[in-house]
């Protein structure tokens, strides 16, 4: 039994992680400012001993005493962290800095959550940890993949210099329920399309490719990095790979939508391809993804469906 | 004239545009905190009534008044910022948060000394200003190569986002009087190591290449790219290029020493080759380097062998 921070807890993956880990006994701290999360993710807990929640920004100093820092605060979908990239930066490195500043005086250990996105628009594929990546570091997108592979070089250092005890989890496109409906992802976007019978929006021709996870499988793969004893970065996803458009027919189709598709602008510095080699979580955690794709989705759009019953 | 800010002012490259800005006329303010840098490269202008020295590290914030700010604060050759990581990342993230912050308020416009450390191990020869690099962003040199990426990526972000007037220059090997004796750099070891008759020690088999400039060629790069109307990255370097095995043998020739030329061990994630592409700069600023090697060589020479006089 541990007490364990998670910066984020109040997003989608946050709030999954926390689900588990309170059923596992532990006493779990939120530390979030809202920005993109959400009470209703984690209200369930409000009111149970072992849960506490605090509403703090962590590009602020956090005084508090605690066993392991799941540190997921951070805008994740290109929409969210481009609206205020001056801020998605500081989050990524002052935030981080924070973070590791409090693992070194409580002699916490930090999971730092890293993202795909520190390989760019990959020319190597499937992407291995040892790929340094292709990142513009001078564009749009270079708010999130720059900060988020500072960010893992922060951790490299404060575990170099001051010993702190560090994982780093390169995570793949995720989905499942609580998701951001707003969010401007692919996954939530065409669900949403689709079932309200709207234009599925592909984005340029649709030949680029995702490899889709499911959020438990994810949470799994966090926890047992976490546990484990490897502290280089490591890639948890699905290598499960669609191009974009197929992506849009298998959910059409899931939904049962009459939705046309239409192919809009491509977005700038897109990457054209992506699925990761998970050969070291297999060896290393003994961990791969469970969920097939057309369950996880199926959850996904009955929680969507929901949603938008409590919308109207 | 202008009120211009110089960060790093006291150090190797500050000192020589500080000697410029203030032959040009200009209210020149220098805010160092003497981690590498020294008193004695500005002594000259302290009294003067166009000159301030502010002793201030960057890492926390700043309120002045100025023009133009010339954010060159951070440790520099490899030696001295892997010596302490975590702070440079601190000076390159943090730091330049705060000199962002301040042209912010001030509406001052900002030139990021970036590096050719951007492009890490460059498979792109010579490296133009759109190659996106291969840097291995968890690694001892990351906490430099990184922190000044996401630097650029944060002048963009505040570009874009607050409008500020941002330059940005990717700045080669440069070498001349006034470089730290002791930061393990290649110019300062090999000639140091010749006067003295030690060996001059190649890491590596050293078939590894760099390319040179003068510091009074970037001084000149560096005003120009400030006043010019580009506002995204700029190679400034010398394209003339040397395997470091023939550095060693020119430098001994210079010299006119006897020291043995010696192979240690090979550096970690040390670039195999580096030339600037100068295209950009030259097209755009009408700016190319000027001071040919053996007379920038024999400045240097001269500059360590009068402050080893000094030392004994
Ligand atoms: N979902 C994915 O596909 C994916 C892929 C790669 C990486 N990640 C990473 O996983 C983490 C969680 O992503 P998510 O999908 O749950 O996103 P999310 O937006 O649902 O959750 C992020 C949480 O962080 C909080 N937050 C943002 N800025 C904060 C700040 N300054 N202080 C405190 N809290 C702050 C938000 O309010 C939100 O609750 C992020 O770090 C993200 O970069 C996610
Ligand atoms: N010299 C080169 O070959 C070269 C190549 C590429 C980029 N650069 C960049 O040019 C800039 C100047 O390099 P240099 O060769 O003159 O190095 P330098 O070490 O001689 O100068 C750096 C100066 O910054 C100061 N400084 C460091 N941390 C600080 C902090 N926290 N607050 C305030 N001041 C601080 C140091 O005291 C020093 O005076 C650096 O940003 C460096 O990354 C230099
Ligand atoms: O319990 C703590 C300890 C530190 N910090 C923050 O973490 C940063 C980095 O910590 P570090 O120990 O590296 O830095 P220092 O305190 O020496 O500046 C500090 O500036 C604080 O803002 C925090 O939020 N909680
Ligand atoms: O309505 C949408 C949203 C996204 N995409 C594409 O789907 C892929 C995944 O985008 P998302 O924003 O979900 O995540 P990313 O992996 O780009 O961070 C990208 O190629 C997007 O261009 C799309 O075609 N239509
Ligand atoms: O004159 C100024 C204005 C701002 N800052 C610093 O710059 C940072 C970033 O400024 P910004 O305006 O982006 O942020 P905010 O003040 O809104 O936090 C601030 O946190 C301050 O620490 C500074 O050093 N001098
Ligand atoms: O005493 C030395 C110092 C450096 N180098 C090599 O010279 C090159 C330039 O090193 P420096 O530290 O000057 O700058 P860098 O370009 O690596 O930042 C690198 O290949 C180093 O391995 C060397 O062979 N002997």
């Amino acid at each position: 039994r541990k007490r364990i921070l998670v910066t984020g807890g109040a997003g989608f993956v946050g709030s999954h992680l926390i689900d588990r880990l309170m059923l596992e006994g532990h006493e779990v701290i939120v530390a979030d400012n809202f920005f993109t999360g959400r009470k209703r993710n984690i209200e369930h807990w409000i009111g149970h001993e072992n849960f506490e929640l605090i509403n703090h920004d962590i590009v602020n100093p956090l005084y508090i005493e605690v066993d392991q820092i799941y540190h997921l605060a951070s805008p994740a979908s290109p929409l969210h962290y481009m609206y205020n990239p001056v801020k998605t930066i500081k989050v990524n490195t002052m935030g981080t800095i924070n973070m590791l500043g409090l693992a070194r005086r409580v002699r916490a250990r930090l999971l730092f959550a890293s993202t795909s996105e520190v390989y760019g628009d990959p020319e190597a594929h499937p992407q291995k940890e040892t790929y340094f990546g292709n990142v513009n570091p001078f564009g749009p997108r270079s708010c999130y993949d720059e900060s988020k592979r500072v960010a893992e070089a922060t951790c490299y250092a404060y575990a170099k210099q001051e010993g702190i005890n560090i994982r780093i989890a390169r995570i793949f496109n995720t989905y499942g329920p609580r998701m951001h409906m707003n969010d401007g992802r692919v996954v939530s976007n065409f669900i949403l399309q689709a079932l309200q019978n709207e234009p599925i929006t592909v984005y340029g021709h649709g030949k680029q490719t995702r490899s889709f996870q499911y959020v438990s499988d994810l949470v799994d793969g966090l926890i047992s990095l976490m546990n484990s004893n490897y502290s280089m970065p490591m890639n948890l996803g699905n290598p499960d790979e669609y191009t974009i458009e197929q992506f849009a027919f298998k959910i059409k189709d899931l939904v049962g939508s009459k939705a046309p598709i239409v192919y809009k602008d491509p977005v700038v510095d897109d990457p054209k391809q992506r699925r990761p080699d998970i050969t070291l979580a297999k060896s290393w955690l003994n961990w791969e993804p469970k969920v097939l794709i057309n369950d996880g989705l199926n959850k996904t759009i009955a929680y969507f469906r929901n949603e938008l019953l409590v919308k109207h």
